[in-house]
């Protein structure tokens, strides 16, 4: 592939227009959008509305006035259309963590007399955390059973009151077939909770089509909702009125200004709530939601895939250093990162970001790159390919201050 | 008391000049500081910092080059100051419901053998719902014991694990005092969980100085840190290593970058953090508390007790109308909030607001003002007891635009 065939595919972007609605600095190619998204140009003036004419002029008045009281269930509506559910089903709230383990509790509820919550090794570290949190604190009930993704589905047995998967894997990109392990889960009865996290704003999700249980999902990376934005979770309208939920908080309550001292959860999905909405960072997330809502969802994972498809065959091409390997899947259903292993994957990051090209590392020798599609060019990804080949050619990675280790990493 | 009265206390007041670091519309006195903060002026050049430099030309790079990471914990540490606490025992995170779960939970974990969870009939609702939902998740374990203020210090027990209660009510601003509650608790082998929610920023709190074991707190009242702000928790350097979080996630593990399948605690305050830090949140609230900093804490009590007095004192000196009632307390250990009952509170609420007064109402009959001691005037809380007295005396809530219920109240 040549760079004037990445040209001609820009001309062709049906999604083009979009990077103009993102703030991103000159001479950047971002590569880290599946960790934070880029700010949308609108979260300015969205913010700054907030913060002087709600909160500063309006005041308390404002949860009335401009109706932030509805802003989780507003937003959270506004994400449904992004990943096949009713907005009903829909919130936003607390953390992915929090939301994981409110939910993975509620399945329990849904399921009494089974105790297994059934997970894959090498899940998202705060997936296995939340539920290991849930099964120590409550050992007479549940216990986090955890297999490889390969012996997951026969893992699936009479005692398994939830299966909890990332959607997307977030190393190797692996996405499960939603429909097919949501069968599963189903056949032995057993419910499913998905971690949408690599998946939202990125593949065109389909939770009721694939008849989903429950979902938990991210809002600061394709959604590009802010640093730490809010979570959202889904409850399929079908076990609205039966889950329980173990965090219960005045928001969750059915009338929370009539501070009655007994918990009465709310007949909808606000009972998934908890505490005072976060109203400042549902504002940036809601620019971010709202900018992802023009996108056709078929179009983004479309371009998604074909961007990381060009990087990883371009690299691939270019590069002969036999210790560089393909972390991430190619060859199967898949989300819009992808990953490489290489002895020196810290130094390779630094080195391609001292040339404008923003990836990330994931310990202990993961290069990571992500390809949002609404932001990213066809010349710009073939750019960073050549880049990242070129290091890895020229040994460019060998340098000090490519060695040296930020607390982040 | 007359108004030169006020003018002259204005004038000897060492807080006055604080008033002009908040962003406070003309012709509005506002006595909901209680339930919500006004923006400090530095907000709005803080949160463009943050959005444009550190979100957006940063990016995700900002988590080390902004230090994002340790906003939690760096702003926990200042708010240790205001609570008598040192900066390691005190990190931001979640909300306060979530937080009083944790703690609780927590506290369960350091009293083994002991199951009751002690607090307060009437408690702020979402203290008592978060309680209920452990107790509910944790049959085996735990039940939640609610007894009225006058009997709960006769209440705790051999079982109590933990008493958990509001420092200031938010109806009646009876305060508890701290230090012999605190001792009460400990003589018969119980934890205490304080929540601090309209004490901090109010009131002088020591939580050191009076031993309590564990406490948590709000981000939007008196630290003025906007609508929804993050909460804080406070874990007694003592109880540090033993204490388990039934929410563990990843910002709470020893090594967050490891990503490693099994959880292992941090060793310090951090463990009670869960998910990814909400930064945009996190700077708002970090303005408010820097300013909150610069004031005396003696000081800031002082006056906020002085406000309250005066507008209790000026609104029963002048008001006739027998169905008003104080309900909250005046000659005892208070908080900075005075709440009058009347059967038309409702209304009373917004006839005041009509005249640029703003106060809240609290179900069923409550009206409740906050004195905020950093941008409150002896004059202006003359002159809003004068138009409440004035409307009780005219019958002047008795309007039909007065009556119409908003959403919420």
């Amino acid at each position: 592939m040549t760079r004037d065939d990445a040209l001609a595919l820009d001309a062709a972007d049906p999604l083009a227009g979009f990077r103009d609605a993102f703030d991103l600095p000159a001479g950047v190619t971002y590569l880290d959008g599946n960790s934070l998204g880029p700010p949308p140009r609108a979260v300015h003036a969205r913010l700054a509305r907030t913060m002087s004419r709600e909160w500063g002029q309006g005041l308390v008045r404002s949860w009335n006035t401009a109706d932030w009281i509805s802003a989780p269930a507003r937003v959270g509506g506004k994400i449904a259309r992004l990943i096949g559910a009713k907005p009903s089903e829909v919130v936003v709230a607390d953390s992915t963590t929090v939301n994981l383990f409110k939910l993975a509790a509620g399945a329990l509820s849904l399921r009494p007399g089974r105790g297994t919550i059934l997970s894959e090794t090498g899940n998202f570290p705060t997936d296995l955390y939340a539920l290991q949190g849930l099964a120590a604190l409550t050992p007479e009930r549940a216990r986090l059973h955890t297999v490889a993704a390969e012996d997951l589905p026969g893992a699936i047995d009479g005692d398994t009151a939830v299966v909890v998967l990332t959607h997307v894997h977030y190393k190797t990109a692996r996405a499960w077939d939603m429909a097919a392990l949501t069968a599963a889960a189903h056949a032995r009865g057993a419910l499913i909770l998905w971690d949408l996290s690599h998946s939202t704003g990125a593949l065109a999700v389909d939770l009721n089509g694939a008849g989903a249980d429950l979902a938990v999902g991210c809002g600061y990376k394709y959604l590009n909702g802010g640093p730490g934005a809010p979570a959202f979770l889904f409850v399929a309208e079908r076990h609205q009125a039966a889950i329980a939920s173990p965090l219960t908080g005045w928001m969750g309550h059915a009338q929370p200004f009539a501070f009655e001292d007994g918990f009465r959860p709310a007949a909808d999905i606000r009972a998934q709530t908890t505490g005072t909405p976060p109203i400042l960072a549902l504002a940036a997330l809601e620019a971010g939601v709202d900018l992802q809502l023009q996108a056709d969802p078929a179009q983004v994972e479309a371009k998604g895939l074909a961007l990381a498809d060009i990087f990883v065959g371009e690299v691939m091409a270019r590069c002969g250093d036999p210790a560089l390997t393909l972390a991430s899947v190619r060859d199967a259903r898949r989300g819009l990162h992808v990953a490489f292993a290489h002895p020196q994957g810290y130094a390779l990051v630094q080195a391609l970001m001292s040339q404008g090209v923003v990836g990330d590392f994931r310990a202990p020798d993961i290069a990571r790159f992500g390809f949002s599609p609404l932001f990213l060019s066809f010349a710009q990804v073939w750019d960073a390919a050549a880049a990242l080949a070129e290091i890895l050619a020229t040994r460019g990675w060998d340098r000090p201050e490519f060695q040296a280790r930020a607390a982040v990493t």
